[in-house]
Formats: structure tokens, sequence, C-alpha cells
């Protein structure tokens, strides 16, 4: 059994374009013995966004804190603390913080072999 | 894309024996098209606790609220907002609300086929 707390865990770089005032933990992975999947924590500062961008995996995400935005396309789902998003394979999204403190979320991905 | 808010998903049952206090929601699950893996949160009710258990699958847990432990054996960690926990597959375990508040987690498992 792995047991940590996130405020000791040191943030990770966030190598991407078109990223703005993001910061990404991750707090559980393979590296702690994790079979199948990576549970991060994504902090995003007010203005800030992740890429709009695609990829072969899903997220799982869970909003921790904090007021914001997914976007597809056109559609954009405005999200606060308690609001889940499942972004299936394959679909564009990008994550805004739309409001005044930090943006908060956990996001599940699967490790990629 | 699924987005939705956890105050709006209703508790499902928790068939088990030896818990207390504990219910659950799923958030994000195959219904939902999840390929991998299933988001559910936990509310534990003070002085309740999951079984002392073992499974096949692992535990990926963020804590959102209260004070908790998870016991293995004799070992107890004791659990606030912001501690993950990765229960491997196989690996005794309970979670337990050891707080006056309620003790509220996310708890990711795979999809088991």
């Amino acid at each position: 059994m792995i047991v940590g707390k996130e405020k000791n865990v040191e943030p990770a770089e966030v190598n991407e374009k078109d990223i703005e005032g993001v910061s990404m933990k991750v707090v559980i992975s393979s590296e702690d013995g994790a079979p199948n999947f990576v549970m991060r924590v994504f902090d995003i500062q007010p203005g800030g966004h992740t890429a709009y961008h695609t990829h072969a995996w899903e997220h799982e995400v869970y909003v921790l804190e904090g007021k914001g935005m997914v976007r597809q396309d056109k559609r954009e789902y405005t999200l606060e603390k308690g609001s889940f998003v499942l972004v299936p394979p394959e679909e564009e999204h990008s994550f805004s913080n739309t409001g005044d403190g930090l943006f908060r979320f956990i996001c599940v991905v699967p490790i990629v072999r």
C-alpha cells in the first residue's frame, strides 16, 4: 500500500504547446506499482488553460476546487467543485479556468504501454 | 464527452457485509462509455467503515474531505483532504472515518471484464 499527501508531491513539468498557467502533480503512477492507470492533479491559474488537443486515451476528471470550463469544438461546459467529465479517446478538448481563484481537478488516464 | 455534477448522481447500493455508514456514487462508468476504469465517490459517516477485505483489482483513492484512516493488518495510515492511496491488487484494506464530519474520497477501479 502506498499512502501520501498531495502537498508533498513536487509538480511535474507539462511539456506542451498552447498551455498557460498549468501545473500538474502525478500522485499515483506506475512507479508506485499502479498496474492500469495514473492519477494526476491539475492546477490551472486564473486565465489559464490546457491545450486544445486530442489523443488516443481517455480522461476521467473530477473537479476539486474553483470555476472552469471544458470546451469541445463550439460546445462549452461549465465546471465547478463536484463536476466530473469523461473525455473519450480521440475527442478534442481543452480545460480553462474561468474564475478568480485556482481551478483544480483530478485527471485519471490509462497507463499507455 | 460526458459532463455531470456529482450532486445529481443517485447513490448506489453497497452490497457487502461488515460495512457501516458507507454510501457510494458511481460518477463515471462503462455505461458512460468509459473504456478502462470507473470513478466512484465514497461517503463514510462518522464511526463508519468499509469492509476489511481483498480483491483482484487495485484502488486509487484521493481524499476530498474529512478525517479517516486506511488499515492493512496492524498498520494504520491517517488520511485527510489531499491524501492519496494506492491499494494494489490482492492487498487487504479497510477505510474508516475517524473524524466528526463526513469522510469523502474518490476511488477509481479498473473495469473488470
